[in-house]
């Protein structure tokens, strides 16, 4: 099948483009001596996380247990549910699937410690644990160094239960470098400090996972660091070509949408709104737009509505037609594929697969 | 089951809301003899069409002809898809949906009349069109009375194509009355001029099909408007109720969320994020805001990450506490909807039925 014979809207992957990107963050963590654990929410397709192992990641990352339940039944054996999993139906859910696969977890309460030493000692399994520390994002996480040695402490007491190490996430890295330094050397400030209380008190730190988008090629840069979880990195989108993360030719997905009206002057209308790439804002520079037009970069996708985006073609010479086809660059693409039952993998002109987004409305 | 039961994040449906809910519009639609064709966009669920048939809808709109295949096979037949039906793909699929049901469509361009006009003549089926005129939204439609007439003319030379009267949606219309009036009135005229064009041409206008949510109890006082496609009346949400079109005791719908995490001061963090709600904002008011907690209105859902719903409690005398649930009416219920595969429809504590939300993800 072509490309030209899809229906739209569909989304397509550039699979060299892909294959790139997969290979540039192997070859980072190699040589700097990082496990890479991709955070699998950018594609939530079982296929593709086979790819990134197979690509030199040493496991994958997820959100949510019921799209862990779908990696372990493709066959992956090795995640970190990446958030705290809170209540007895998850936590003796989470108990079943650590007889199927190495789980790790994260968290940042004593409650959610417990409620899971609970689930897993009562079914006699054992979950890794990684306590999460906020280095200034203000989401999750406990801050400073008592706190976390605190809840370590308590980990390794209960049964269940082992303590493995920390997790951290820099989502508030900006885009400038000396801004990023400054950033940089707080947290490193912070992670010194923990691991230094964590050996006074004799609790070794195996292992801490860090690492954002916009730090994701400085993640060797934060002390002690030898786990990284990036996801947007197989895709890229507007937002990581915004906070320069990656390149627009680093960028593997993009929607192909149909225009549908150009009967109000000025605009032309495509079959793809905030039902197709979500509603999710540009990251950078004034925030406008919500997504980029291949064909027109200059054109401006200026409002969506569930089904129609509305392109502002008045700062553009191009001429739009109905019927025609346009490749369009998403903000965010995990949000976009989140849509989405199926993804197709292109090459050229020629499709070469369909994926069937598997984990996509695994919410709990 | 109990409400009580169920995992989080769990989108829920107060049965006698709905019910009261579909009541009033029907009222309304027979009260002033308007035909009510409500938007299924808002639900995607067959069920809830037939709910809505049974209480005096006289058919469904749909925006989707992947939507429309799945009321179809679900026993609707009588469908307006709202949409231009652009490309091959789509009018042979439309053609053949038109052997099952009873199908209009709307459009604003010869392109696409004729691209369904040499479908459904080769198919030997016939589907109504409405020409979609812009009253000022500026999103599709043509504009004046002239236009309107061209492409009716048009439609009514070509064969497969039934033409039936014009369609328009109102949807810049804002909270305040005097400024609805002034629109209003604005789009009177124009549909007078459209009306009295189309008479001395000597084609008849049989249906205007028109309304919007802010617009939706004022329907009758448009000229000529016989026809209404309200969609969110059903569940309504956070902006139904910012732009005064329902009150919050009208709101049917919430997304039951569980608290996760209260480690970063003066705020608390539930297991939903914009993969659980949208990333839609909220469109009166100052515009801050991603959903209404029903236990703690003061509290402000400040910020989405794709999983992680950030409470800002600063302003809240409330507690909250790792594992306890909240309610939460949702900005935009029809984005929310996208998202899950399933709702849950209450009655008190008792989930008296599940409903698949069959046409998500129909985007083609």
């Amino acid at each position: 099948m072509l490309v030209s014979e899809l229906d739209t809207p569909a989304l397509i992957v550039d699979l060299d483009v892909m294959e790139g990107n997969l290979t540039q963050m192997a070859d980072y963590c190699r040589r700097h001596n990082l496990r890479l654990r991709p955070h699998t929410k950018t594609h939530k397709i079982p296929e593709l996380a086979r790819k990134q192992i197979e690509s030199g990641a040493s496991g994958i990352t997820v959100a949510k247990l019921t799209e862990a339940a779908v990696m372990i039944d493709a066959g992956l054996d090795d995640l970190l549910i990446a958030y705290p999993i809170v209540g007895p139906a998850k936590t003796a859910r989470l108990a079943r699937l650590a007889e199927r696969a190495k789980l790790t977890v994260s968290l940042d309460s004593e409650e959610a410690a417990r409620g899971i030493s609970a689930a897993t000692s009562e079914r006699g399994t054992t979950v890794d644990v990684l306590v999460e520390i906020d280095v200034g994002f203000g989401r999750c996480g406990v801050a400073n160094e008592t706190e976390p040695l605190k809840l370590a402490q308590t980990i390794s007491s209960l049964p269940g239960l082992n303590f493995q190490g920390l997790m951290f996430f820099p989502g508030h890295f900006g885009v400038e470098p000396e801004e990023r330094a400054v950033l940089r050397a707080q947290v490193n400030g912070l992670l010194d400090r923990c691991v230094e209380t964590f050996a006074r008190a004799g609790l070794p730190v195996a292992l801490v996972s860090g690492g954002s988008t916009p730090s994701r090629y400085e993640s060797d840069q934060f002390h002690g660091v030898n786990e990284v979880r990036p996801g947007t990195y197989i895709f890229n989108d507007r937002n990581t070509v915004g906070v320069s993360a990656a390149s627009l030719n680093e960028c593997a997905l993009s929607v192909l949408v149909t225009v549908v009206s150009t009967s109000v002057s000025g605009h032309a209308v495509v079959d793809g709104g905030s039902k197709t790439f979500s509603s999710d804002r540009y990251q950078a520079e004034d925030g406008r737009g919500f997504g980029l037009i291949k064909e027109d970069p200059a054109a401006e996708i200026e409002r969506f509505s569930e089904e129609h985006g509305h392109i502002n073609v008045a700062r553009s010479d191009r001429r739009y037609s109905v019927g025609e086809r346009l490749n369009v660059i998403p903000n965010h693409v995990c949000s976009t594929v989140n849509l989405h039952d199926e993804i197709y993998g292109v090459r050229g002109e020629q499709v070469e697969t369909v994926w069937r987004v598997a984990a996509r409305g695994k919410v709990r």
